[in-house]
This record gives C-alpha cells, sequence and structure tokens, in this order.
C-alpha cells in the first residue's frame, strides 16, 4: 500500500503522520523544536522521526507533504518570510532536504493553503469545486480552491486573506499596515475586544479568560461576549462576501481554533453574508466549519500532495 | 484565413466586428438597439448585421463571441440578471440563437470579463499568467485572469469587484449593500464626489462638468478636483490591495472609461497599493493602464473565443 507523510510545522513542535489515500493516519507523532535550532537540525529532528515511522509501517513512502506558516514558494520550497517563531526556517527550502534523504517528490505549502487542500481531498470541500477557507487562530490565514484545483497564484503566495484591509483608518497591524481583517476577528483579537466592552461597561472578567471562554459566554447571552462574537462575525462575513462576489464560490468553510465555537459563530456569520455579497452570488454558496479538525494541519499536508500529483 | 465574431452588446448598440487571431479587426459595424425591442427582434438584427459582415469577408467564421453586462451564465449563455438598459434580454440565452444561425462554437460573458481576455489575448496581459482587469465606466466591473486562463467562477459570475464592500456603513449602492467600491470610483461616483467638495467649499462648477474634464482640472492642480481624484484613488488601490492579498497576483490592469485619464490616475493608485497588500507580495506586482482602449469591448467579445477554445 502507498501512503504519504505530512509534516505539520507549528511554533513549537512538528507533527509528523503517515497518511493514507482516504485520510486515515496510519501512525503519527510529534517533535519539540528548539525556535533558536539551526535549520539542518530542525530537519534532521524531523527526517529521523519520519524514518522511525516509516519503518514501523508496511507499504510504500510515496511523497512528502509539509505545511508551515509563512510565505512558501511553490516551485522551491524556500520559505522566504514568516515563521515568526522558528526564525532559523527562513530562506532555506523546506523541500530540498527531504528529497535527498527519501527520494520521493516533496511538496511545501503555507499551513492555511495545505488546510484548503485538507478540505477538498478529505472534508466538506470534497462536494465543492470552488471555495475559500479561512483559518481563524493566532492569526488568519486563507487558501483558495478554484476549479477543483488549489489555487497558489503566481508564487505560491495565494489566500492572505488575514491582511485583507477592512478598514483603512483601523488598528494597526504587524504586517505594517491598518486595519487588517486579522485585527477583528482571530482569536486574539476576539479576546482583546472583549476586554475592551468589558472594562467600558465596568464589567469584570477573569484575567485568563480565553477566545473559547468568550463563545460560551455569548451561548449564555452575556452581552459584552455577544458583542465581541456578533463584530467577529460580521468581519468574517465581510471578508467571505469580498471573496464570494469576486469568485464566484460554491462554499466558504471556516476552519482554524476559533472554528470550534460552532454554531454560535456560524450562524451570525452565515445570517451577515448577505449584506456583503450580491444576492445572485450568495444564493449558491454554502457556509460551513471545516470538518478536519484536530488533524487538520497534518492532514492538509498530506493532502497537498494528493491535489498536486493529482492522485 | 479563419476570423471570429466578436458582438459587444451595450446599452444602446451593440458593436459587431470580424476579428482575425492576432487582434486585427478587418471589419466592423454598429447597430442601435430600441430598449423595448423584443429579444429575437434584437438578435435577428444583429445576426443579419453579422452576416453581412461575413459575406463581405473572404474567409471562414470559426466561432462568435458575445459580451453583455450582467450575469451571463458560462455553460447556457443565460443573461440571469444585469442588462438594465435592455431588460428584455434578462432570462435569455444569448448564444443559442447564434448557434442556431451560423452553426459555429458561440461563448457569451459578462462584458469585464470579456475585457480581461482582450487583454489576456490582445493586449498587456499577454505578458502575465495572473491578473486582474477593472473595468471603471459608468459602474465597475472586473475580470480574472488566473494559471493563464480567464477565471469565471462557478457559474460564471466571478469578478463582481464593483460590489466589494468598503465601507459597511457608507453611500448606498443599487444592488442593495452599502459602500460598494463602485459608490467611490465609477465616473458617476467620482463626479459626485467633486461636486460635493465644490459645494463645502463654495467653489462653483460648470453643471455640464465631466469626469474627465476632473482629471484635467486635478492635472492643473485644482483643489477639489484633486482630492476626488485621490479618494477613487485610494479606493481603487484598497480593491486592487485586496485582490493581490488574495490572489497573489502579477498584475493589475486599469481599463474603461475612467482608466483614459492615464497617468494622473495610475500614479497615485501605484503609490497607495503599498498601504493595502502584504510588501511580499505587493513588489512583483505591476500596475497597468488598459492597453486596448476603444475597441476593448469588441475585441474582448472575440477574445474570449480564443480563449476559450484555446486558440
Amino acid at each position: 500500500m502507498k501512503y504519504f507523510a505530512g509534516v505539520d510545522l507549528g511554533g513549537s513542535s512538528a507533527k509528523i503522520g503517515l497518511v493514507d489515500p482516504s485520510g486515515n493516519i496510519l501512525k503519527q507523532d510529534r517533535v519539540s523544536i528548539n525556535a533558536r535550532s539551526q535549520f539542518v537540525n530542525i530537519m534532521t529532528l524531523i527526517s529521523h522521526l519520519l524514518e522511525e515511522l516509516h519503518n514501523d509501517t508496511p507499504g510504500e513512502l510515496a511523497a512528502i507533504g509539509i505545511g508551515a506558516p509563512g510565505f512558501i514558494e511553490s516551485q522551491t520550497g524556500i520559505l522566504l518570510a514568516g515563521a515568526r517563531n522558528i526564525p532559523n526556517l527562513r530562506g532555506n527550502s523546506l523541500t530540498d532536504f527531504f528529497k535527498d534523504k527519501f527520494n520521493v517528490p516533496v511538496f511545501a505549502d503555507n499551513d492555511a493553503t495545505c488546510a484548503a487542500a485538507g478540505e477538498l481531498e478529505f472534508g466538506i470541500g470534497k462536494k465543492y469545486k470552488n471555495f475559500v477557507l479561512l483559518t481563524l487562530g493566532t492569526g488568519i490565514g486563507g487558501g483558495l480552491v478554484l476549479n477543483g484545483k488549489v489555487f497558489r497564484g503566481s508564487r505560491g503566495f495565494a489566500g492572505e486573506i488575514g491582511h485583507v484591509c477592512l478598514d483603512p483608518g483601523g488598528v494597526w497591524c504587524n504586517c505594517g499596515s491598518r486595519g487588517c481583517f486579522e485585527q477583528y476577528a482571530s482569536a486574539p483579537a476576539i479576546l482583546r475586544n472583549y476586554k475592551e466592552k468589558c472594562k467600558k461597561r465596568g464589567s469584570r472578567f477573569p484575567e485568563n479568560i480565553s477566545t473559547k471562554d468568550i463563545f460560551q459566554l455569548a451561548g449564555k447571552g452575556e452581552k459584552c461576549a455577544e458583542a465581541a462574537v456578533e463584530e467577529a462575525a460580521s468581519a468574517i462575513a465581510r471578508v467571505l462576501g469580498i471573496c464570494i462576489n469576486l469568485l464566484n464560490l460554491e462554499a466558504c468553510i471556516i476552519g482554524g481554533g476559533v472554528s470550534r465555537a460552532g454554531d454560535i459563530l456560524l450562524k451570525p456569520v452565515t445570517d451577515k453574508i448577505d449584506d456583503f455579497a450580491w444576492s445572485h452570488l450568495r444564493k449558491d454558496v454554502e457556509i460551513h466549519i471545516a470538518q478536519l479538525q484536530n488533524n487538520a494541519g497534518l492532514l492538509g499536508a498530506a493532502a497537498q500532495v494528493l491535489e498536486r500529483l493529482s492522485i
């Protein structure tokens, strides 16, 4: 049996798994990454673990897919920028090391692009030929599937939805611009917005409150939490409306940690999209929470391989 | 020699031309359309004129391409909505009539999508595989070329850039939403904005002033005109920034009547895009005025045929 390796490079660790063509994880493990490690050391660590998993698993390792935060050039696998937590990845090809070592096709994509591939191959995206996927987490990423294929753009950087400008005079973003979508609907943005609302109303909140808690409070009708969720939903609906008008999509899929909120987020987003998309374009669009949740990163990294090789 | 027919259905007339594979117009003519004419009468009028042109021109009519305002379904050629000036086009297939009559492949696309095909086949877009084209006129349309092909979306409605929301509390748009891009950078919007500024400053302006005049005044340093052009340029830059972040483009092309302003529009747009797109995505993007100007509609209508048939 052929299987594929997925490598999900996160901020402080890498998840590695072997995935069959139907999206079943045959085996997986995780390794911590020291933020200051040299590039070669990080890659060696990951490849050793991958080799172990492979040796323990009967079948053929057909290809390797890597997902990482940041700007990854499609053709070369070079991580040009981003990946703030592991600066030594920058300027290096994530694919060359593994190609030399395993002698199989190796691909690398931005993690949100991988997530879109994951939904296309193994998730709710199977049903659609044109969709956008948002990953709402510490930051906001995006991936596009157009005409049944992952769309990467001219160099592989497509889907930088987190930095779509919603308000030219708005909150400063770490990208250097103002009013980026990320500043209104990422987990830290929802948290910040909630706390500001509480302070304004003079209501108290636990110092260590999480975004998850805020969604729970909103579900119980707590006013500041409701307002914070409502505002995030408006921002999400605006961005999805832009994508629908621009791309004539069949579906919008909301993923990332924030999407675990489920219906309490999905409902206001779905309601509000009508305000931001032409009715002719809106009416055919279905809005979903991503189907792949806990293993989205790993499955997405592997899925890009199936998508790129058209398996 | 093979040639292609282009039919550019406008608000009050249709331009019809025969175009060779290099984009030379061999012959062209125009026919007035009565807004209240029945669908069959409009089509008969156009097809008679097309037949005459064809009979006068040695060679083979290989295919027909039609461009029209509104929502045109790719597969059926049905104009579902839009084309406000010729309501009887709605609900009818623009392609079936010509297929039956001429027995050649016939395609229809929204006029802005045609304009993108025109630049791709015959214009500045030849140089690029990924670009967006804006048509700034009475309304605002858009067309996308992705991976070297015109992108039409799930039903053919992609590129509705004029209705991207720039301000949820902004000017009401005739689409039923608020703050659409069209309300800030179309010819009537620039005119409205200029007049408002003049009234605020108490400065006089000729009642019949045109958008073209405003660009000329801005070139001479007239303050209200400069401000109106500056605001339109900001809106254009924002929308192009969104497209760049989302689609990792190589170029943005500005077409339509407003684009005749040339550098007086192009320069502020080019300068301002930096505020709205990630630098990694921005730096590879070239901004141009459309190359096809006077015959953009006709050439675009014909170009879609070459693009669709991959000739």
